[in-house]
């Protein structure tokens, strides 16, 4: 029988790097990354199921209401969440999942699936973080004083996931995530021992 | 305050290949790595504190007494241990130690160091692991029996550590040693978080 894939959920606060990190990784890694779904309408360039699945908002409450998201939830109008059914078919084909979820998320998504392992991706220091949101200079002052507060509020969590890596430069950071998934297909209570 | 350092007790039956593994990730990671005590006679080229801390058997037992080993065991009427006084010097001096003993002695260090990651090095398979002991040819087919028997008990112990590594080529798993103690330092009970 083949090994179960195993989840990998990689959070953090906004700002941190997820995306950059997680962009490295799936390059030197083959693993499924999860599309999320969303109500929103596409932008220019998104393609369905390949950066979202669009769904309606009448289909998207009919999924929740049919408990088929991981986690979800509304963001200034918009519905997000991550199909539970892809994530699944996946992980029972043996492949490994990679999640890539904001902090509130990744918490409902240990209540879904207790077994995933979680990553939370942090940065240096509170300082850098703010240094890195404000140097976007695509944001209002308000807005970015928002993201802050939240940051503050969501670095507090970290001590909850099972891992925290800290990225000081992108390289660290991937190989620190990289190592962690091969690290966690060695644990004893996954490994297939022929112990006769 | 500097980061503790982290404890890796490696083990496996007898001829899966400990000795070799633990050389290659010596020469690629920077870690301690513990020298035994014991009561043999030291054999030629075998130098004080570098093969062995060689102790006559009232020492041995002194320090037993004082609870001064992390593990000891008899082996062919003499006495074999890990002191606890290097380890603990290294840990708190935020270094890594490695240790490498059998499989009993690390259900030992288990019981005195429970926040040791404890990692089983596991042939591909019985077979295996009967071919490589009876393929050394140094030993009587009585002895390779026995090895065998210990093996098989030992075998069934593996699940009880936190990782399992499946020695089928000695590149994948010394790679797999490092990426666990690599991922092992991004714990997050043990990552070092500025998160105010």
């Amino acid at each position: 029988m083949r090994k179960r894939g195993i989840l990998f959920v990689v959070t953090g606060p906004s700002g941190v790097g997820k995306g950059t990190v997680l962009t490295e990784v799936r390059k030197q890694k083959d693993v499924y990354f999860s599309i999320s779904a969303t109500t929103r309408q596409p932008r220019a360039g998104e393609q369905e199921g390949i950066h979202y699945f669009f769904l309606t908002r009448q289909q998207f409450e009919q999924k929740v209401a049919e408990n088929g998201f991981l986690e979800h939830a509304e963001f200034s109008g918009n519905c997000y969440g991550t199909p539970a059914e892809p994530v699944d078919t996946r992980l029972e084909a043996g492949e490994d999942v990679l999640l890539e979820i904001e902090v509130q998320g990744a918490m409902q998504v240990h209540q879904a699936r207790p077994e995933a392992v979680r990553i939370f991706l942090a940065p240096p220091s509170y300082e850098e973080l703010e240094k890195r949101l404000t140097g976007r200079g695509t944001e209002t002052e308000e807005a970015v004083r928002r993201r802050l507060e939240t940051a503050k509020r969501e670095l507090k969590l970290a001590p909850e996931f099972d891992y925290i890596v800290v990225n000081r430069t992108v390289e660290q950071a991937v190989s620190d995530v990289l190592a962690i998934m091969q690290a966690e297909s060695c644990r004893a209570e996954r490994a297939l021992l022929d112990a006769r």
